[in-house]
C-alpha cells in the first residue's frame, strides 16, 4: 500500500468521517482525484462504513469519528457530518494537525465560526468549506466571464434561488431563518461572482407557501425573501430566494456588464423535449433533489481540495468565505427586521464592540478593505490561514489582534 | 363616404395629430380597425400629413392639430405629438367634446397630469394613455396567466428592461430621471401584472455607461436603477433597469407563484439559430429599435381603443393608470435620493397637503384603497372618467373632493 | 381620387377576385403597401365584398369576378378564388392585359399549368405565384445565410413540414396525393434554398394516422411522406412530412454548410414559458391555422408583388416556380409507387414526348440546364416571362419551341 | 481483499485490458459499480498499467492481455484494447470462460463477427459490445418515451449525426466507409427506437469537406451520407451523417408518433448563455471530443454490466446488436454504391449462400423474423448466447444450424 506515483510525490491519505450521502458523494469524488486515496471512513452506524470500506477497497472503518482524526496515517479530514458537530470536529482535526473540508456550515453562531477558523489557522493547517455552488460548472462559468470581462465590467448581479418545496415547519423552527438558512448561498455567490467585498444590504420577506410559519422568530417567519447588496463602483446585487418553485429547483444567475449579459439556466437530467397536444417543453422536470442538481459540483469541489492537499497550493473556498457569508446572511435578517439598509459593519460592532477600546483597536486597523470601515471586516477577526501565512512569512499580522478575539 | 356596416352601427370618424413614426403605425392600425375610418390627418411638416392622406385613402390634411380637433365630422382624435403638447391638446379635445387617445405621458408634472384627465372626465370623454407594453403578447400572456391563476397566487414579480444603448448625455438632461423617464414603463407593469395598488417602494441608482452624466440632478446622474415595490399579501416586485444591453432590447417579465412560474422572453425577428465553429446562438440579434420590438403591441392597442370607442366599452388603460405611473416613478426617485423605503402617499401629500384641512379630508374619504391610505391615492383627485359615470348613474362620488382639486 | 404621391408616379390601380379569409389578408396587405390602391373587390356572396368594400374605403364592389378582371382603371388582380378557377381566371387576365399575382396553384394538371404561364408570358403581364413560405422571416433568413455564404457551401438541407392535424378521408380523396397536396411546398423551399436546379428524388409514403385512406388511389394513400433530393454538387435535400403532429404547424428548415448549420424553429403566439410541477416549456402551442402561422409571410408576398408592379421589377415568385415544384411533386409520386429513383425529365418526357421528333427537338435544345437533360426542363416548355422578355429584348427564344407546345 | 458484502453474494472479480483513455474511464466507472473489483489491468506500454493500478488501488498489473484473461480469480474481462484485437481477445475470454465486455466493433468483417459471438455463445459467457450512445441519458429518454408510448405509436425516427471534424484522408483510406466506420451507431440507435427489425435501406453518400478524399474505393469516398430504413407497420427512420459539423459533436435524435413528438439536442458543458453586441447564443461550444460528450454514457454502460455479472440477469447490448448493426452498415454500402433500396437479407445471401442447400435451409428456418425472410436474419447465424440459453433451457435451436455456421 506504500505505493509511490511516477513524479515522485507521496499519495497523502485521507479520512472521511459520515457515509450519508454527501459523505459517498466526497468518498467517491477522492477516489477520482490523482494523489490521494481514503484510508479510513467513520459512521455512527458502522455498518454504512463497513459497506462503503468494501466498496471502495478501503482498509478501515470506524463508527467512531475521532478514529479518523487521530489516525496518525491521516493526512486530512473530509467532515460530512451534522452540522452540530462541525465546530468541535474542526477544532479537534486542527489539534491533531490535519487538513480539513468541511461541508458547510462551519457553525450557525458567528464566535463559535471565528473560533474554529482561528483554531485552523493557529495550527497552521488548511481549512475549506463546501460552498459547492462555486464549482458547479454553471455559476464557474459566469464567474470565469466575469474574469475574464466577457460582458465587460459587472453593472448588475441577479440570483434567484428556489427550492423544489418547503420543508416542514418544524425543520422551518430554530432553523435560523431564511437568510442564514437558504439565502446565505446566493449572498455568497454575489461576493464570489462581484470578486469584491460588499457594502451594504437591503433584505424583506414575506409568506407565502406554508401559512403556519408565519408567526415564527424572525426571519423564520419568512418563504420568500428578496435581498439588494451593494457593490463597489455602483454594482448592484439582486438576489430572490422562495422555499418552493414546484417545478423542481430553480437556481439561475445574471450578470449584466457593460458590454453584455451573461445567465445560466436550470439543469435537466436530459435535453430531450417533448411536444403534445398540450405541451411543448422538457420532457424532465429540473432536478428536485440536491445531489442530483449539484452531484458534479461536489465532485469538482473535493478534486479541488485534493489538487491543494498534492500540490499544497491555496484552497479555492476558505474559511473567511464561510464565515463573511454568515455575516451576509444576519444582516441581511436584520434588514428584513428593520425595514432599512444595514452596513456589514453593523453585525462585527454589535458581537464585537463590548467595550470602547476593542473597537477602537479594531476600526483603527488599516488592513480593512474600504466596504467595512469604519467598524470592521469580519476576515479580520481571523488569524491569517495557513496558506496566507506562507505568502507572508514574516508574519506582518499584529499580534494585538489575535490576542484579542481567538483566545 | 357615409358607408353603413351590415349591424346597422354607424362608422367612428376618427382624425390623427403626428405623421410622425408613431403616428403612422396608429394611423395603420386604425385601418385594420372594423368600424372606424380615419377622416383627418395633421402634421405641421404638412407634406407628411399629404403624404399620409394619400396612402390611405383619406380625404382631409392639415398641418394645423386644431383642425383635428375642432373638425365636426371628429369623433375621436390620436394625439401623436411631442409629448409638451399633450396636455393642452388632451383638454382642447375634451372642450370639443372629442374621445382622446393620447402616447403616454400625459405629462411629466403631477399637477398638469391630474388637469388633463379631470378636463376629460368633466367633459365626459374617454381618455386612453398609450402604455403600449400592457398590449404586447408577451406581457399580455403574463397577466392572462396571473388572472387564471395558471401558476396560482403571485408572490414574485420580476421584471428587467434594458434599452439597446443609452441615450446621449444632452436627451438625459432634463429628461426628468431613470425613474420618470425609463422605469415608469415597469413600474405600470408590476401594477398590471399584480392587478391591485402598490403599498411602498425602495430604489437605488448607479452609473456605468456613459461616466459624463455622472454629475447630474437627481436620478439623471444614474444610467442603471433598482426598484423593490411592495404589493399587498406580501407580493414583491422587483425591477431593474438599465439604459444599455448592448445586444438590444432586454426586457423580459417573470411571475413567481404559488403553483409556478412564467416568464417571457426577448423577441427576434426569426426563429432562426446559427452554429459555427465560435458561435451557437440566434441568427440575429433581438429587436433594438422600439418601433420593431413593440410594433404588434402598438396596433393591439389601437384597436383596442377602437374596439371601445364602436361598442362605447370603458377603455383598457385610463388616464388614472398614466397617473399612478407617474406617482410610482416619483417616489423611486425620492427612495433612491434618500436611501429608504417610500409610501406612495408621501408623494400625494408634498403635492396636495398645503393646507391641514384639504389634508384631512383627502385623508378621510372612505373610497380610498387601503395601500394608499392614510393620506392620499392619486386615483382620487380625480374626477370620475366617463365610463365609471356611466356605471355609478348616481354619482356617488363628493362634489366636495371634485371641487377642491380640480379647479 | 386621382392622388398622385410626391415622387411622380401614379398609383397602382388593383382589384382582388376572393373576399374569403386569404383574399382579406392580402387586401389588407394591400392597404399597407406604398403606391399601391385597391379599387375594387368581388366575391360570389356579394355581402362579403361590400363590407370589405365598407371597411377598406374602397369604391367599387361586385359579385362577378369577372367585374375586376375587365375594369379598365384596374392595373392588376389578385387572384384569390378556389383553386379550380385559378388557370381560367388566369387566362382571362392575361387577355385584359392585366398583371397577376395567384394563390398556389395555378392547376393541378401540367398541361393546363403551362397553358396559363404561357397565356401570361405571351400578354406580357407579370404572373406571381403566392409560394407563400418564401416569404416566412424564418425560410427566408435560411435563404439569406445560404446567399451570404454564412455556413459555408450547402452540404445538407432538411425540412420537416407536418400540419396541425390530418383533413377528413373526403378531402384527401381526389386531392392529388401528399406529394402535390402537401409536400410540393417543401419541394419548392428545397430549390428555393438550394438555389439550383434538382437533379433526381426518392420518395416513399406510409400511413399512420387514418386507417380509413389506407386503399385509396397512389400517394392519396399516404399521410406521412419522406423524399431525398439530390441536387448539384452533391447537395442532399431531406423532406419528412405528416398529416398531423398534434401539437401545431411543425414546418422547420435547416441547412448545413461547410462552415457551420442553420436552422429555424417553430413559431409561437407570444416567448412566455410556464414552470410547474408536471410542466416546463411554452405557455402556449405553436400556431395551429396556416392564417396565424404564415400571416406576415402572406402580407410580405403582397408588399413584393406591389413593389414590382410599382416599380416594374421582376416578381420574386413566378409562374415558373409554381410549374418545376409541381414537376417535383408529380416525380416524387412516381418514386414512392415504383420504389426508385426518379429523374424530372422522366416526367417531362412521358407528357411531352409523344412523338420522336419533339423529344428530340426538346432535347437538342441548349438552353436545358445540366440537371434535366437529356430530355428536358419544365422550364422551357415556357415562353419567356415578361420581366425576362425586358431582360433579353433580341428574342433569343426558339420560336420552335415557342410554337410546338403553346398552340 | 475477500470482503463479502452484506446480502452474502461474493464480488466479481474484473480485469480491464488497454489503459488507454477509454480503458480508464470504464476502469473508473467498474469503481462505482457496486459488487464489483478491479483486481487487475494490462497495458503493453506498463506505466500506464502501473499507474492505473496505483491510483485505483488494484492490487496487479502487466503488459500483457492475456495475464488478464488467463488470471484464474478474474470472473470478467473488459477490451479496450485497439479494434484489430477485439476478436481474438473475445475468442480468448471465451476459451478461458470469462464473461467478456467488448468496445465496438466485434470485428469489421462480417464472418470473423460471428465466429466471436458463437466462441462466447459456446462456451456460456456473457458478451455485452459498447453500443454507448444506448446508454447516453438523451438518446436512452428518447427510448424511453417509444417504450412508454409517451408520443403514442412511432411514424418517423429522425437521427442526425455530425462530427466536430474529419479525420485525416489517412484514416479514412481503409476504414470500411462511412456507413460502417460513423453511421453505424445511428444504424443501431434506429433500430434500438423503433424496437424491431428493419426492413431495408436507402442511401446516398456524397464529398464536401475534404475533397482528397474524392477518389477513394466504395463509401470511403464520402464525407456525407443519408438513409432511409423502412422498419415493419410503415416506420420510416431517417439519418444523415456528416464528417464535421464545425461546432462541436452534433448527434440529435427526433421521434414523431401519432400523439406527439420527442427530441433531443446536443449537448453542452453549462447551460450559460452569453448576450453582447454580435452574439446571442450558448457560451460555449456543444462538446468536440467523444469523451466528454459521451462520458456518463460510458459509465452508466460498465455499471449495467457490472450489474448484469453480479445478479446474472441478461446484458443490454448483446453481440447479435452489434451484428445486425454491421449487417444494416454493409447494406447502406450497398445501397449508395447501386442507387436502389437493398433488402438486409441480400447481404446475408451473399456472404452465406455459397451453396444452394444452405441457403435453403436458412431461408425455411422458421425462426427468423418477417422483416428478414425469405432468405436470412443475421441473427439466426448464431448460436443462442448465455442469457438466451438460460431463458430456454430445452435447447429448442436447431443443431443442423449449429453446425453449419459456427465450424
Amino acid at each position: 500500500m506504500n505505493v509511490e506515483v511516477t513524479d515522485g510525490k507521496k499519495l497523502v491519505k485521507v479520512g472521511v468521517i459520515g457515509m450519508g450521502r454527501i459523505g459517498l458523494v466526497h468518498l467517491e469524488a477522492i477516489t477520482k482525484a490523482p494523489g490521494v486515496v481514503p484510508i479510513i471512513v467513520s459512521n455512527p452506524t458502522v455498518s454504512k462504513a463497513e459497506a462503503a470500506a468494501a466498496q471502495y477497497n478501503i482498509p478501515k472503518f470506524s463508527d467512531d469519528a475521532m478514529d479518523v482524526i487521530t489516525d496518525p496515517e491521516v493526512d486530512a479530514v473530509w467532515i460530512c457530518s451534522p452540522s452540530q458537530f462541525h465546530a468541535d470536529q474542526i477544532k479537534a482535526c486542527a489539534a491533531n494537525n490535519k487538513h480539513v473540508f468541511c461541508e458547510k456550515p462551519i457553525a450557525t453562531d458567528l464566535a463559535e465560526t471565528v473560533e474554529a477558523i482561528n483554531a485552523c489557522n493557529e495550527a497552521g493547517v488548511k481549512l475549506m468549506i463546501g460552498l459547492q455552488r462555486r464549482f458547479d460548472q454553471n455559476f464557474e462559468r459566469v464567474k470565469q466571464a466575469v474574469e475574464n470581462n466577457e460582458v465587460g465590467d459587472p453593472i448588475m448581479i441577479k440570483l434567484c434561488s428556489r427550492d423544489p418545496s418547503a420543508p416542514p415547519a418544524s425543520y422551518v423552527k430554530g432553523g435560523g431563518g431564511i437568510f442564514t438558512d437558504m439565502a446565505v448561498h446566493d449572498l455568497d455567490m454575489t461576493r464570489f461572482l462581484a470578486g469584491s467585498d460588499p457594502i451594504d444590504i437591503l433584505a424583506i420577506g414575506s409568506t407565502h407557501i406554508d401559512m403556519s410559519i408565519k408567526d415564527f422568530e424572525g426571519s423564520e417567519k419568512y418563504d420568500t425573501a428578496s435581498c439588494i447588496v451593494r457593490y463597489p463602483n455602483g454594482v448592484q446585487a439582486m438576489i430572490d430566494v422562495c422555499r418552493q418553485s414546484s417545478f423542481g429547483y430553480d437556481q439561475r444567475a445574471e450578470v449584466l456588464g457593460t458590454k453584455g449579459m451573461i445567465q445560466t439556466d436550470n439543469v435537466y437530467p436530459n435535453t430531450a423535449k417533448i411536444y403534445k397536444k398540450d405541451y411543448t417543453g422538457n420532457a424532465d422536470m429540473p432536478f428536485d433533489f440536491f445531489l442530483s442538481r449539484y452531484n458534479e459540483a461536489y465532485v469538482t469541489e473535493t478534486v479541488a481540495f485534493c489538487n491543494s492537499l498534492v500540490n499544497d497550493t491555496p484552497v479555492p473556498c476558505t474559511g473567511t468565505d464561510g464565515l463573511i457569508a454568515l455575516v451576509m446572511a444576519i444582516a441581511a435578517d436584520k434588514s428584513a427586521a428593520e425595514n432599512r439598509w444595514v452596513k456589514f459593519s453593523e453585525i462585527i460592532k454589535e458581537v464585537y464592540c463590548a467595550s470602547p477600546t476593542e473597537c477602537e483597536l479594531i476600526s483603527q486597523d488599516s488592513m480593512f478593505p474600504e466596504g467595512f470601515r469604519p467598524t470592521v471586516n469580519p476576515e479580520d477577526l481571523l488569524v491569517p490561514d495557513v496558506d496566507k501565512q506562507k505568502a507572508n512569512p514574516n508574519g506582518s499580522f499584529s499580534d494585538k489582534f489575535k490576542n484579542m478575539f481567538s483566545k
